[in-house]
């Protein structure tokens, strides 16, 4: 019903996540009111994020050159390292502003179900990097779910050994959250994660 | 923090409707994750939509040609008119399948707030259609809103003195309403506009 070149981009838009054939007709007819050159200048920018972005060689994140911004900056903490999953995850941590050491990227967490062996994981590098003897303390700062905790406890047994100390961040209710609806599981944490914040401090 | 081939695509991405920094982000960790002829395929198809759509010289619906699909349809019949605001209007009532005639798109409503007057919309090239005597039945098929009223009162005025019938589409409750929650103008129109479907048909 509608002509090819509209079709032909809502079929291409309705493959990308959060957007269904609503949003993507939406998105097609908005783009047919926008001069040409923001959509040159959009179609651009996707064609240069595939050309530039790569891996950095040391700790897997993002980057557009060989050693990532994080690692090439001396300022930062070597002996501390926050091992995540994703690329996202480290971007969530960096926006906190709490950490100050450097980072290794899994690129993804351990999921028999979907086929995520340890071997499609960056393992090997980050054992390597703990081997190496300036690495005082590794933050597992895989997410609390099911394939977070595999993966971090997958970690735990491979970095046995090497004279670091593990730690993972603690679990407790999230800022603004409502005690009465929190899980069993977060509250129970939570609880024997209390800490002292009145006068008679231990 | 993020390096800037990353930034600048999810800004520009935010500028799309429905599209906020959260989607966008999503939107672009998954480009990075997916196959670069995807990519490029997806930019080229926005490149062809703004190179190939024009607006169809007859009823200024969308279109690769000089006249749309629907102008150049032999089969559908010319003596009716429906007058819709814009190309999405005019696929949603073909999407229903119950008109067979033809069209013209207005390209808007009228909206002094948005200083969009009868000059911006393609109201000449209505009556000039109107005149040439071949149709007979004009359906102002604006939305009921106020600025879909006000426009189409404003052709009921540009279209008297020529010999066509104007009709407008009816007003009621839509498939699946909850009467209880009905707006009170709905229901009036709706109880005004009521239908036979008895035995007893006058």
């Amino acid at each position: 019903m509608y002509a090819r070149p509209i079709s032909d981009l809502i079929h291409l838009l309705t493959k990308l996540p959060t957007i269904g054939p609503k949003t993507a007709q939406r998105l097609v007819f908005y783009m047919i009111n926008t001069p040409k050159e923001d959509i040159e200048e959009l179609a651009a920018a996707m064609i240069a994020l595939k050309e530039k972005m790569r891996e950095c060689e040391v700790c897997h994140n993002l980057s557009e050159r060989e050693k990532c911004v994080i690692c090439e900056d001396n300022t930062r903490d070597e002996s501390i390292l926050c091992v995540v999953c994703t690329p996202q995850e480290l971007a969530a941590i960096e926006k906190s502003m709490i950490f100050k050491g450097k980072y290794h990227v899994l690129g993804g967490a351990l999921s028999p179900l979907e086929g995520i062996g340890p071997e499609k994981l960056n393992i090997g590098s980050l054992t390597a990097r703990a081997k190496k003897g300036d690495i005082k303390e590794i933050i597992l700062a895989t997410s609390p779910t099911l394939a977070g905790e595999a993966t971090a406890l997958y970690l735990v047994k491979q970095l046995s050994g090497i004279p670091v100390k593990v730690t993972r961040p603690a679990l407790g209710l999230p800022m603004g959250a409502d005690l009465e609806y929190a899980d069993e599981i977060t509250l129970a944490r939570a609880m024997e994660g209390r800490r002292n914040i009145g006068e008679a401090r231990d």
